[in-house]
């Protein structure tokens, strides 16, 4: 068995304005921790999925910052998308190349920026996703216990045991569940059958193009396509990248968990017993930072004075001062300035749709 | 008559931090208008008191700034104290200078940060208190209608009528009253006879080193110093520069309204015939800017969302941006940030002792 890891970095450098940028979005940002997102999740993979075996798919924008950020992962496993089709053409492509180079792999399908302290809890569980996917026709995730009634994520229900796998218990997944209101996500918290989605998943790389064929023919044909390319017709050859700028745009614009997970018969799940944070938005650094004894969270270099639980971004030569304000969030760049409740973190997008009509509005996006 | 000025610049770069600094005080900034605004109270003297008769006292790390700004008053008529004593012996200071180049000489004292629009209006009722000053032994005042209940301010109670001077209405002043509480304030403010001391005045030098020697001996005695340390005493001369810094600390530490003001029986006022604002915080800013519709003011480059009655101060090529929050202070420099509620702008004080606290405080002060 061969383990491969297909990292899924699409982010548009949205949430984390005006650290992010569409430039630099936050899988290239050490939003927590201290490098880029993206090089932690490769090096989070360990000996399990060495580099030589990491594909990066991104947008054709950033692949220059991720090698720079993950400077061993071989440069043409690191593939640029021409332009976001969502999670779906992207999976199909990773299975695609995968299996081009390896018929027999396995591949597990991870976010770039999410934040997971405890690398060997990790390390332990995708190692049992692999020998259960290698083993199974089956398409494996790794579902997170929810320790609150998020409404932000998908839901997965745990269906018929099946058993464990080096001594972990897994689960067929009995369906897939779309993002809830609150009511539902509240009893989906307290049924215990629920876990969140959070778009981890392995399986053989034959099991992912079999569940595109079944589910999602036109990404299944285009992925044909694609591979006519590249294989070449009488004697010419296509490289990935031109057949991607070819082909690609044309594929459906939808979500892996839209085309085929919720259709899927065949999906199974780990509980993950790990920590897991996809610090969705800033106020999500507070779960990662040491808070002052006013519950305000500093990087860079702030002074507090009569004020509470704010959250303070900048860099440590520029002085944030905050008097007498509770709850915000103030992030410092050269250029861009952001001040806003924490509670109306969610709502960045409003701004920046603002900036973007600004005249000149586009340098700082 | 001679008519002189003597503007009163000792700021500490406090009350609009982070654009003002120790180094860099208010009226060395265009805080209102587009000039500094020592430079503005320069100007609007105009021809009744032109820059060849101005002299400006300030703290000695201020002289150079102050050169640059006001390059038409001479190098010499740029007093530097040694360090600052408060207002009283800066005034007689002030009268020795004047009156040992020009012993008939009148001077008005200004403040060198206030707002004023109306330069015609000042100029006729700064006239009216020199023609009036130069003709009786009295300190001619000019008192501001008040236009709240202001605790920020003193007062003076308007007494005897005095007649007209060039059509102006002037009044003896009954006495002085210290910033009041709020409930004295409502009061005063419903009376109609009192106005508010905006530390303008006139007088001739010679009126007032008569109220030193009467009401602040200690101050007329350090005059006597200084001036026989210019005099020289058996041919040796001395500098103004080293006869302040041997005699200025040892004044006593006093305010010419405590100092004089309050004892002097030949006070008199005019009242002030045109707007006048001291801008003592942030939130002043919003008496001399044109709001947008939310009521949010800018200067730089602001972008507000769901934003109501902000302050942002910046510059063109940073970019600050408030998403829902309101009646919030923003002022963004190169190396320091402000965020505060409108509200607790007077507290500045308090966060600038914070940073002073800190190891490397300094530098941002």
């Amino acid at each position: 068995m061969a383990n491969y890891s297909v990292i899924m970095a699409g982010g548009r450098g949205e949430r984390f304005w005006p650290l992010s940028r569409q430039a630099c979005p936050k899988h290239l940002l050490p939003i927590v921790g201290r490098s880029p997102m993206i090089a932690q999740t490769v090096a989070r993979l360990g000996r399990l999925v060495p580099p030589r075996r990491v594909f990066i798919l991104t947008n054709r924008q950033h692949i220059a910052a991720i090698r720079r950020a993950c400077p061993k992962v071989p440069r043409d496993q690191i593939i640029g998308e021409p332009l976001g089709r969502d999670t779906a053409p992207a999976v199909a492509l990773a299975a695609l190349l995968v299996s081009r180079r390896d018929p027999k792999g396995v591949l597990a399908l991870l976010p770039a920026d999410a934040a997971i302290h405890d690398t060997a809890g990790f390390q332990a569980v995708l190692k049992a996703a692999f020998s259960a996917a290698e083993q199974n026709d089956l398409i494996v995730t790794l579902g997170i216990r929810p320790t609150q009634p998020a409404t932000g994520y998908g839901y997965l229900k745990c269906g018929e045991p099946l058993g464990e796998v080096n001594g972990r218990a897994w689960h067929r997944v009995e369906r897939f569940v779309e993002k809830p209101d609150l009511a539902t996500a509240e009893r989906y918290l307290a049924d215990g059958g629920y876990l969140w989605n959070a778009g981890m998943f392995v399986a053989r790389a034959s099991v992912l193009l079999q569940a595109f064929r079944q589910h999602a023919p036109a990404i299944a044909e285009g992925l044909e396509k694609i591979t006519r390319a590249l294989d070449g017709r009488r004697g010419r050859r296509t490289s990935l990248s031109a057949a991607l700028t070819r082909h690609y745009p044309g594929l459906p614009k939808i979500s892996m968990d839209y085309a085929v997970m919720e259709k899927a018969g065949n999906v199974a799940v780990f509980e993950a017993a790990f920590d897991w944070d996809d610090v969705g938005e800033w106020p999500a650094l507070a779960r990662h930072e040491k808070p002052d004894t006013a519950g305000n969270i500093s990087r860079g270099c702030a002074e507090f004075v009569e004020a509470k639980g704010n959250i303070v971004v900048g860099n440590p030569r520029h002085l944030v001062a905050l008097l007498g304000v509770d709850n915000l969030v103030v992030v410092q760049t050269a250029d861009a300035t952001l001040v806003c409740p924490k509670a109306r973190a969610q709502d960045l997008k409003k701004l920046l749709s603002a900036i973007a009509a600004r005249p000149t509005g586009q340098q700082w996006l």
